[in-house]
């Protein structure tokens, strides 16, 4: 994707946050994550700086914006599905790559290629997952898996989203994220039995 | 552990990067991360500030000067080891507990408080791990062993450790962690069989 094919998406959005998160990739992809100031990504949204700290707290959080979105899809498929606690949380990424990844393949690469290239935008990165992680992992507790069962069924989850996320954006590539999911989490499988 | 029974740790070291790391946890300890600065942690090491900088880089680097020994345990003991991939993940994280973390529990639960206790410190450790974890996935490549079941033998094997390091340091246990861990890879075999 060139920039020109997203440039005017800031202000497309209909809600402030949109506005600015759409902003916010358009300038770390045009400029580089470091040299984008929240000035400069306020402007582009046509809104001013008091309204994005408000919104985002601090310049990285504004790639991260689509995580609470991503965190109900999964709570509400782990929720739902009836199966063993790792068969329902590769089911619950499953049923995330769709609603939200599908079709996106070159704004998410655009974004993960931001976020590679900076130390501090992976460690945000890592440390999101990790509280995504923890909300799963609540959300299986609540259905009465047991504490170290409910850890390790979402650790591994997230191993396999990683892994088969990974594949997906790598270049070349034009297998369904939902597919790799599976593959991958069938990898695991093979790989911790004993 | 109080800090009397620490406060003397800064000026034993032989090396300066070991005087300014025991600084750095004493005074985390005693005053909190964010009240402490390199000035304070330099002159408690009876060092300057610019040493400082250049044996770590930042102040939340001084937490984590034991990472490359660390590293260097896990790629011998991943190297020497002859069992599947993940029970070689598994058995140089046992490795490591036996020579890095036993004997130690008073001082990791010191260490662990602080960075449980900032988002900033949680992010560093986050990176660290994932560094950590490229380092073994490599090693593991290097002895012949494919690109994904590599990835997913090293995360299955740093989320069987994360765990049972959780359980070792969380109050009023008393099991040896290399003896968690093993118990713990266990369970990650259960959860993860079909």
């Amino acid at each position: 994707m060139t920039s020109d094919t997203i440039v005017s998406m800031a202000r497309w959005q209909p809600d402030a946050r949109g506005r600015l998160a759409a902003a916010a990739l358009e300038l770390f992809h045009e400029r580089g994550f470091e040299q984008t100031t929240v000035t400069d990504i306020a402007a582009r949204a046509g809104l001013d700086k008091r309204t994005f700290y408000r919104l985002f707290g601090d310049k990285r959080e504004a790639l991260f914006s689509g995580d609470n979105l991503l965190a109900e899809i999964l709570v509400k498929a782990v929720a739902e599905t009836d199966a063993d606690p790792f068969e329902t949380v590769v089911t619950a990424f499953r049923r995330v790559a769709e609603e939200i990844f599908a079709d996106r393949l070159d704004l998410v690469r655009m974004r993960q290629a931001i976020i590679d290239g900076s130390p501090e935008l992976q460690e945000r990165e890592l440390r999101k997952t990790n509280r995504l992680a923890a909300t799963v992992a609540a959300t299986l507790r609540a259905k009465g898996v047991g504490d170290t069962t409910a850890t390790l069924a979402t650790e591994s989850g997230v191993t396999v989203f990683r892994v088969a996320f990974a594949r997906w954006v790598a270049p070349g590539r034009d297998v369904a994220l939902t597919d790799l999911i599976a593959e991958v989490a069938a990898e695991l499988r093979a790989v911790t039995s004993a």
